[in-house]
C-alpha cells in the first residue's frame, strides 16, 4: 500500500449558486475526517485553507487537543489529531508531500454529481493499493470542488449513490468513501 | 426490503468512564444523520432524548428546515430532516413503528467495541432485505449504546475496524453502515 493523504478543501469551493467562493472551517470537520482518517490507516490529512485567520483556527483546535486540556481527557481525539495539518493551497499539500516521500502526489477528486471520468470503486481500490507514488484524495465543502480542480487531478472517485439523493455531508461522504476504498475485506 | 429506521440514543448512553448517562443532542448529529439516513432510503430518524428540553431544541431545528427561513433556502435539507423526529424513549420509537406499520419493530444495536453477538455484514444484509417486520438501527452517543440497550435488541450489526482505533464519530459510523447495509451494488 502506498502512503495515504486526504484533504479537505475550502477554496476553491462551489457555492450553492454554483459559484466559486472560499467557505469557512469548520470543527467538526476537523475532527470528524481525522478521526476517520485515523480509523482506516491513513498517513495524513491537509485542511486547505487560503485564508490564514481560518488555519490559525485550525491550529487551535489541533493545540487544544495535541497538548491542552484535550489531551488529557480524550487521548484518542489526539491521536487522530496528530494527522490534520492546515495549509494554504493544494500547491502546498503537493510539496509537502514531495518533501515526505520524493514523489508527486497522485490527486484524487471527489464529486456528489457525474463529473469527470469516474473510476469504479473497485478500479480505484486495487489502483491505489498497487500505485508506486503517494495517494491523496481530495474532498470539496461547500457545494463541492470547483471545476478547477478537477483539471489538476488525475483521477475522480465515483460518486456515492448515483441518481439518488445527494446531499450527504463532506464529514459522511469522507468516511463512506475510506470504508469503500480501505476496509479490510 | 422492509421499512428501515435508525435511531440516536442519548439515553441509556456511556460515558467515557463507563457510567450511564444522559447524553445532550447535537445540531450536526440531527442534520448528517439525516442527510445519510435521506441518502440510503430510510423511512424514519428517531433522536432518542428523555430530557424534554433537549427534544424541544430538536425541534427548532426542524422547525427552522421546514417551515422556516432554512426551508427556502436549501429544499435539499428539509427533505433530510423531514425524516427525523425527537422521542422520549426506546419504547417510544418501539410505538410509533408499531402504529405505522402495526408490527414490533426489530432492533438492532450498533457498537464499537466485541460486545454481543455480532452478525457479520453480508448474514445481517440479507437478514435485513429478507425481514418482514420494520427494521430499526440504534446508535449511541457519547461512549456507546448501555448494556441495558443489549438486552432489548434482537441483532447486532458489526463494529466497523475491529481490532483498529475504533473512535469514529457516530456520525461517520451510521454513515459507513448504511452504506454497508444499503449500497446498491
Amino acid at each position: 500500500m502506498p502512503s495515504i493523504y486526504c484533504a479537505l478543501v475550502h477554496h476553491p469551493v462551489l457555492d450553492r449558486r454554483g459559484e466559486e467562493v472560499t467557505s469557512a472551517v469548520t470543527n467538526v470537520d476537523v475532527h470528524d475526517i481525522a478521526r476517520s482518517a485515523r480509523t482506516y490507516g491513513l498517513d495524513g490529512y491537509f485542511v486547505v485553507a487560503p485564508v490564514e485567520a481560518q488555519r490559525r483556527v485550525v491550529q487551535r483546535i489541533l493545540d487544544h487537543w495535541s497538548s491542552g486540556p484535550g489531551a488529557q481527557r480524550l487521548p484518542s481525539r489526539r491521536d487522530a489529531l496528530a494527522l490534520c495539518r492546515p495549509v494554504e493551497s493544494l500547491a502546498q499539500v503537493a510539496e509537502c508531500i514531495w518533501n515526505q516521500h520524493g514523489s508527486k502526489p497522485y490527486f484524487w477528486a471527489t464529486t456528489a454529481r457525474s463529473e469527470g471520468v469516474q473510476s469504479p470503486i473497485g478500479v480505484a481500490r486495487r489502483r491505489i493499493a498497487h500505485a508506486k507514488r503517494p495517494q491523496c484524495i481530495l474532498f470539496g465543502t461547500g457545494h463541492g470542488l470547483a471545476p478547477s480542480v478537477f483539471d489538476l487531478v488525475e483521477g475522480v472517485l465515483p460518486s456515492i449513490q448515483p441518481g439518488k439523493y445527494n446531499h450527504l455531508s463532506v464529514r459522511a461522504a469522507a468516511a463512506i468513501l475510506f470504508d469503500r476504498l480501505f476496509a479490510q475485506d
